[in-house]
């Protein structure tokens, strides 16, 4: 049994290496997972940006999956040599908004997100599990570890984007970007019964993609005003929006192509812009449209994990195609850099083991 | 223009017969359509055995598509020439349950079945719409009328049965009886999101359409006790469970294979059993297990129907396999019959005009 | 009986004046009721102010109750003589919002607010209600008009305000602004279960009525930060806030003093300030923290001022000492002006005929 | 500090005991609390006479408050000397269900209650407490102990009932059987904005409670036709009922009281009759009249009871005119004998120590 493991880390302003580190072990209610796959998130990239303030020496990573390594004291519910997902958000289970099913913010707000940000990440060959029996997933009998790891964060925030906007029934949607979340909520919109879905997107290997998960029009962002396009096309506006770039353009985007009491949905992150967001008020119907804006983070824990993982296994949704490049984890390093540059048309680099 | 019209009416106890009658007149805020394409129900089965209190002489029929024939004073949204469709379920929109929302109540317990219950059906050339601004929904372009008719009943029907049973994401369903409502209420659980679909159905050429539509496994109610298998598939009992059929067993099925805060969603018509649905407290938890019982009749109005063939305009639900044969209206009365004898593995038969 | 009748009048860019004018007819499926007693709402001061792009000659008002004194062709529900309610917005129930349960969208953004926007408002002796079946309220025998005048607008305006914000049961709750709509907001919150209500007030008789009708804490804006005062009392924010004033400072207050995953609704119209809302990112979590915003416009119909109507029969709730002056419709124009200036501090007055 | 506790005992078939017994040790997570306040259950006397497979031997009760007296490794958020109430259902919060919100059927059906069900109960001088992070929630400062321990199962339960009711704002609603969980549910109604709120009960005490809770009309069963009565007074039908009693006769009730498309929320235990509960199918529109049955068991855990102690310190509910009777841990037999036989008009023995 070795006693390092290889794992990317941001170690300085901008700078992120693969080094050796210990192997972490698990305390009482916790486990060490052995990853086999992981995916890396542009939340990695405003990481090493800056965006946030977390140490020099963290480890980068939030959507891996593996094997049991070690189990603390008091777990029971997972056992060494089970194959297990793990959320991006690892809430406890206890506080007063996990208690209220509000997992993402678990002890306060984005809380729940633990990795690289409360402690290593796990983009690594093992990593930390807190609150084990909450937050293993087992991962089905036939489902592929490869598959299984974009329920980790790219699928339970495409689908919460879509969930928290509240499609009707055949309504319409428009969903804002299509990286690996927006394709995610695309796949999401489909998947939770919308009847028309516009996407707006404008590298086209993502506006294929999104054509392929379910969109049944894409609109490139150069051709003109995407929100008027949007009106034009459903007659008024869409009944629900994602917003899932993060940027004053598509905010103001999803508030003008939705209509009177339809519902936008945010999961972009919006850390890299001003310290404002701006509400035009006219898109706003000057506070009594009935527009209903919605936020959330990856919400987490197993049972979602094991929710999703059923919609994988029974073939319902297949995320495989957003899959661009495949590298070792020695090669994490330029996975990262491509991933920062968004170059060679990536979408999403999976880490082998 | 003709002064009369072939029709299928109820003319005595147990007996149809393809009559003539008067082409209906449109009043105020109501309209008259020419049918193109109809589905025969057995909800019209069902009245001919006299479970309802009809009148004889009344027409049946309430799945029917086709173009504005007639339109009356006041009516602003519809012009004659357009193709629509009409849901089974014709609301005013105006009485108390409709402002709640409620509009297959209204007016009343099931109070929005108007067709053959409170007026003649329409299984005819033509038919009268009351409330013509709020039920008469416009065909999208591109959209075949044959179509369109799934969306009058099955689907709204099938889907309020999956919408009911409030799925979570990823969940598990089971779907009791696969007849035309239940292949509906199996869409629509695929359409909102179910991880694992069960169906139960016996009759092969069902349980294949029920695979064809999304059912995940169709378990044959001969192989022994279907809740037991579905605990057992599921460890534990589905999230939510549909009730198709309307009889003490499937009822009971849908009781005992649903676990722990789980829903049944109740969409059979009880009409042709007792006086009294029973509930196995043990499958009940003694009233305290959490356990929630939703039951509806088809939601009528425009806008949803519009929402519903939104869904078929850009293929994302084809119900048309579940037409198992064609006649002009002229051989309306023997398709009624097989209707009523369930005979050559008939599922709906679409009547053209 | 007369030809004409005395009404409040916008006549020039900010002036008011009373006038007499044609009592309105009644067409099909209309009404015209008799007033019997009217408010003077803060909206109309707007109005005045040129806020809304309303023509010189239209008349005033929306919070009026009466007697049903002529009914259209085609009116089923209400008789003349008819004691009767009629919300400040009159949904036509057919559109396809109405159909969707967004009445006070009816036909477009804010489309149901018809009375001195659309139409002729109802500060006069006589007004026209469209859609009489759907928005004649009957008032409950034994309740006084001067009670039920308080559903046409304030209760069922602060009441959304209220229901949007989702109030968990035994939550917190912080309403911003304690006019009229405020204060209904703070009775609603009281009414929906909420543990903690902080409203936030300077004017004295306003902060007294404020604990009158529910507060447990009043904070008056002079007194520091208010959002942090909040954040403080509540060891990390409330569940819910009610934006009801419509400001940058108010509606910065609610996102900041609301904790992470709670709810902000806004009833308060933002048409006087700039052009834009800011969101401070920091108050949003970067889009992430589960923050909820809700808008509403006053939600209209008979079935919601029936039930309003029933809180004031059944004494639930006591409106009445908002009524700080009382005039008849003679002294409308000094009623108004005093509204205008909100001078002798005024919240509501109460005009007779 | 003794070693040794006073305690009460289901001992034998139908018999309890005041007993000794040792104090309980707390072992991980876990804590023990020495109680201050407890009430006695009619849940107890059912558990004596047999109803649930309970092991003699087992302690009694279920519903009490105190001091923390131990806190076990690994618990962060209580301290010794803390008061705390513990809810009737202490749920481990990490389970499925748990995970969903589903606390009341943590591990199973019913499996959230486990004081005596699966564990010593806490009529007694100390008491166990598993999962104490999740569960122990410190009483509010200036909150008396004996009005805290009615959140433990009576509001907890009979607020459910009416959160389960789904009561419209203003709407109306019949509570059946006005025991102490009736009378919670008749508070909870008027908490959450009934509009009209009729209440069954025959026996004066309680039917005089009723009023003091809120009911606006008590019927009185002996009076005739319970559901008629309330079908007259509502011109239809009440919006939800309460089942607060477990009788096929209340159930029925309930089912003839409701309107189309209203819920009818069951918190009444249905262990003591026979082994079905019937539904009229008239009663029921033959599944089809939008009607919908709710079921719950004290939904438990920390958040909840903060929430519900949190109305109980701001005064906004007063649940104390239940406790008909006070006694020392010392007279518990009597005191249950006294709720066995429901003598002395008896509601709730509050327990001293």
């Amino acid at each position: 049994m070795p006693d390092t493991m290889k794992c990317l880390a941001f170690v300085d302003a901008g700078t992120v290496q693969l080094i050796d580190r210990e192997i972490p072990k698990a305390g009482p209610g916790e486990a060490v997972v052995r990853s086999t796959a992981s995916l890396i998130c542009t939340s990695d990239v405003h990481t090493v940006a800056g965006v946030l303030p977390v140490p020099y020496g963290r480890l980068l990573g939030h959507e891996s999956v593996g094997v049991v390594h070690e189990v603390g004291e008091g777990v029971t519910r997972a056992k060494v040599g089970d194959r297990v997902a793990v959320n991006a958000v690892t809430p406890d289970g206890t506080c007063d908004n996990c208690q209220r099913g509000l997992s993402s913010q678990c002890g306060g707000p984005l809380g729940g997100y633990r990795f690289t940000v409360q402690k290593d990440g796990n983009l690594a060959e093992y990593f930390h599990v807190n609150d084990a029996d909450y937050n293993l997933a087992p991962i089905p009998e036939g489902l592929a570890d490869e598959v299984a790891v974009y329920a980790c964060d790219m699928l339970s925030t495409g689908f919460a984007g879509a969930q928290n906007a509240h499609i009707p029934l055949g309504g319409t949607v428009a969903v804002f970007a299509q990286g690996a979340v927006g394709l995610s909520a695309t796949i999401g919109a489909k998947l939770l019964g919308a009847g028309l879905i516009i996407t707006v997107e404008g590298i086209p290997n993502r506006a294929a993609l999104s054509k392929q998960f379910g969109a049944d029009i894409v609109i490139d962002p150069a051709d003109g005003n995407v929100a008027e396009q949007i009106v034009d096309i459903t007659h008024g506006g869409v009944d629900s929006a994602v917003e899932a770039l993060g940027s004053q353009a598509t905010w103001e985007g999803c508030l003008y192509a939705t209509k009177e009491g339809g519902t936008i949905s945010n999961v972009g992150y919006h850390g890299e812009g001003g310290p404002t967001l701006t509400i035009p008020l006219d898109a706003f119907g000057l506070g009594m449209a009935g527009k209903r804006i919605t936020t959330d983070l990856c919400p987490g824990g197993r049972d979602r994990m094991e929710r999703i993982m059923r919609l994988l296994a029974t073939g319902k949704v297949d995320p495989t195609p957003m899959t661009t490049h495949r590298v070792g984890i020695g090669d994490a390093e330029a996975a990262f850099e491509m991933m920062r540059t968004k170059s060679d048309n990536v979408v999403k680099p999976l880490i082998t083991f």
